[in-house]
């Protein structure tokens, strides 16, 4: 099934545009904590997005428990972002895209724009996976580089996106920012992380065709699944 | 020991600015035939740099071989530079340091500057570990967004280099560029891929605080010890 289907009839179905980030910062048990949350939060989220990083800290063992992770996922219909932030020359590249969406299953990806074009080709070839280009990002090292370039970076994601299986990346935090963005692209869907610890604009930036994600402030709650509910609700009251 | 120190040491023992990449585009026997390749270059090369996409698209069993390699090549002495090309934001990307330093064991690692100094930060609090941060990259893709900040991802990483373990990739294809980046960070170490498959310009690129990679020319050779002389000695006459 195709990525942008499984997201949107997994919105529909929970009514939500929230994804959880199953980022767990102990590498102690690290399927089981997952397995909570996921069954606190399925009928809650729109899509979830373990972020590689904590895993590969872990060892052999995170990643195996990443995929029992997504295993675990795959079984409730709701997609998975991979976030990744992968991207090397092409030939690389498509290794990268192979461990990706061959070994981990991921339905989606999180990509690196700085190498260019042929650096993100091989993910696109992946015609029924989602591939979220980093565009300009919630943290404040944004500032370096990223201020020159993120619009340029959305007009060329547009340009690439022959078969509509891009996506962008937009911190909440950059509120004013995302609506030029939005202008570029059009109802591509855009991940935005950055509104729970981070502190981003929930408010200014909701719309549709947004993934609100959220990760600590979910997974580290006293109770997930009054906080997911809580932030669900919050989205989709910001909606209407 | 710092892996300045131990770049440097292997550089004057083996008469060699080469790095050879250890990329393995077959899945089978990975760790057998990147032994072979260290066995036939060991006294030929100042580091290796196995790219991590080649091992992770070879699943669980992949990984397992890159400890395997890595371990190998630290009997030798020579440095390890794992391309791995991670950044995130800060807490995040200090996962992927650990992972790459204490889970690997590399001695250096290349990092991808798009999400600016707080993705970084992790890395350079290793300090005793070389930090390659990406600049202008050799392939075709290095022209959509690179060309109007590699100069100042140089000048930041210039910054950043507080306690001297920082160093840049810069494409063997660019060479006018390279000169630019030399003038603005002195003799900082940069890491420049793209002399063999890719054709990139030795002649133009070779001098002090270089180091040359080439990875497929070489592994793939007929004869892959002969090939890493030959290019030693082709990069030694340059120098000269």
């Amino acid at each position: 099934m195709k990525f942008l289907s499984k997201l949107e009839a997994a919105s529909k179905k929970n009514s939500s545009l929230l994804c959880v980030g199953l980022d767990p910062s102990s590498p102690e048990d690290i399927f089981s904590f997952n397995r909570s949350i996921i069954d606190a939060t399925k009928d809650l989220v729109c899509a979830y997005k373990p972020n590689m990083a904590f895993y590969e800290s872990a060892g052999q063992a995170g990643l195996e428990e990443l995929h029992k992770t997504i295993e675990y996922i795959q079984l409730t219909g709701i997609p998975v972002i991979l976030d990744a932030k992968r991207a090397d020359i092409g030939n690389t590249s498509a290794h990268y895209a192979k461990a990706v969406f061959d070994i981990f299953m991921a339905d989606a990806v999180t990509v690196n724009p700085y190498m260019g074009f042929d650096s993100i080709e091989p993910f696109l070839k992946y015609e029924d996976k989602g591939i979220f280009v980093l565009c300009l990002t919630s943290n404040p090292g944004s500032a370096d580089f990223q201020t020159n370039i993120y619009l340029e970076v959305a007009r060329k994601v547009k340009e690439w996106n022959k078969v509509g299986n891009c996506g962008l990346v937009v911190g909440a935090t950059k509120p004013e920012q995302l609506k030029k963005v939005r202008e570029i692209v059009g109802d591509m869907p855009i991940l935005i992380p950055g509104v729970g610890a981070q502190q981003g604009d929930l408010k200014a930036v909701v719309g549709k065709h947004s993934i609100i994600n959220a990760s600590r402030s979910i997974i580290y709650a006293k109770d997930p699944k009054k906080a997911a509910q809580e932030l669900r609700e919050k989205i989709n009251s910001l909606l209407s």
